[in-house]
């Protein structure tokens, strides 16, 4: 297995060969500094108008970085030699919404009509965070971002509907501004916050018992801000139980040729 | 008919509600200032994912404001009241991509697979130019704005390909960086221009010619500014040939509920 630390400073090309042959298979945080990373979310034909339908309501949770033709396997736009049965480091199989097996690669599962959809990653706008001196606290802290079930409807689309989930991150208050500039301009990965300050507003009841990832130290006087997270995407799909559905294994991401400043505007 | 004077300034409701009894059949260039208005595209539901996705590969061309779902006439998210099928001044039908007939409403045509595309427009962000003190040539000259066929190709998706059609707007040197930056906030009706300066670098060639609308005057030492033209998913759309489409007359536009400063990013 290839060292971490020197992941982080090859190409996404260099990363995607490994994951290709196998040499790689753990999460991606950090690798490819710099590069976009994204969600994979693998759908049959007869769901994909109404799946990217939701996508188009909804682009704070599930920012659309790129969309694939069915039986379509090899991005254009985020990479123009990646194959996306064979470089990503590990895949979830849903059959009705339940978890089946997480396999390697997809080759034997591919099928003709399978629209395959690439969504934006909070990595991005994590980066720009931290090149401007603003605290990411679950990084300081070696975590998982936590996150939460919010009582925000996403805007139903066909069989697709659900609560918005989001991720949090405590800022002391001076960086709270900078960070909502920040973010905005990374609207293809998220962008600015959706709720800034008391939890319950939202629905949130307990920060100590974040829905997925993990409660992070939250100290004095910081104030809680609050952003879209790509699991909405996902939880919305295996509420619909479709026939079968292919996403990354969480954490195993996409990791593609384009710059995150490449998907900041103004 | 009403008085266009009294149209400005009435709300986007009583305008569709005149429209719907027939009472107003002209362009709504002007009407209910403030609030965005809408192109509209119908395709039947066998189109609508690759339009869908072409839409989603050119967002600047072809900005969705909602899409609604098969069959389905009423919006929800630019109007709470509005119906698709009588509250557009006028529409056209097209069969295999030719123009058959021009009609005040669509109730008779209406079919149960027919997918509703709503496109922003750039009345939204001339409005805002204009709040600036920048100059609008055309609106100057009481003209159309004169739109030109280039040599950017838009990314294909499915049936659906072409060149990007861009409207031009003549300005002075000192205005050209405000207007980019006063056009950027508005990516949901075209946003920040395609091209600055010279236009045989986008393939234009006479510019006393445009395409489509009208050539306006261009006075010594201004800047040629290109933005991406709504007239784009329509070309694209005649080009691709489907059986049935129904689109607004161009001019003749949905007035939705929604503020353009609600549109406004940043």
């Amino acid at each position: 297995m290839v060292n971490k630390k020197k992941l982080s400073q090859i190409t996404p090309k260099e990363v995607r060969r490994l994951i290709r042959k196998g040499e790689w298979n753990r999460p991606t945080a950090g690798v490819a500094m710099g590069y976009a990373q994204a969600n994979l979310v693998i759908l049959p034909e007869k769901y994909a108008f109404d799946f990217l339908l939701f996508c188009q309501r909804n682009p704070k949770p599930c920012p659309l970085l790129e969309v694939l033709e069915p039986g379509k396997y090899r991005t254009d736009f985020l990479s123009s030699d990646a194959d996306i049965r064979t470089d990503i480091p590990k895949y979830n199989v849903y059959q009705k919404g339940k978890l089946e097996t997480t396999v390697k690669e997809i080759k034997g599962f591919w099928r003709d009509d399978f629209v395959s959809f690439l969504l934006g990653c909070s990595f991005s706008f994590e980066e720009a965070l931290l090149r401007a001196q603003i605290p990411v606290r679950h990084i300081e802290e070696n975590k998982n971002v936590p996150m939460y079930i919010t009582h925000i409807p996403c805007k139903p689309a066909g069989a697709f509907h659900g609560p918005m989930v989001v991720s949090m991150r405590p800022l002391p208050p001076d960086k709270v501004v900078r960070a909502t500039q920040i973010t905005s301009r990374y609207g293809a990965v998220h962008g600015s916050p959706v709720h800034i300050g008391d939890p319950s507003k939202v629905g949130i009841k307990n920060l100590k018992k974040p829905d997925f990832g993990d409660a992070v130290t939250i100290r004095r006087g910081e104030i809680l801000v609050f952003w879209a997270c790509g699991v909405t995407p996902q939880a919305v799909v295996m509420e619909a139980k479709p026939d079968l559905c292919v996403t990354h294994t969480p954490g195993h991401m996409f990791v593609s040729d384009l710059l995150n400043e490449e998907l900041a505007t103004l």
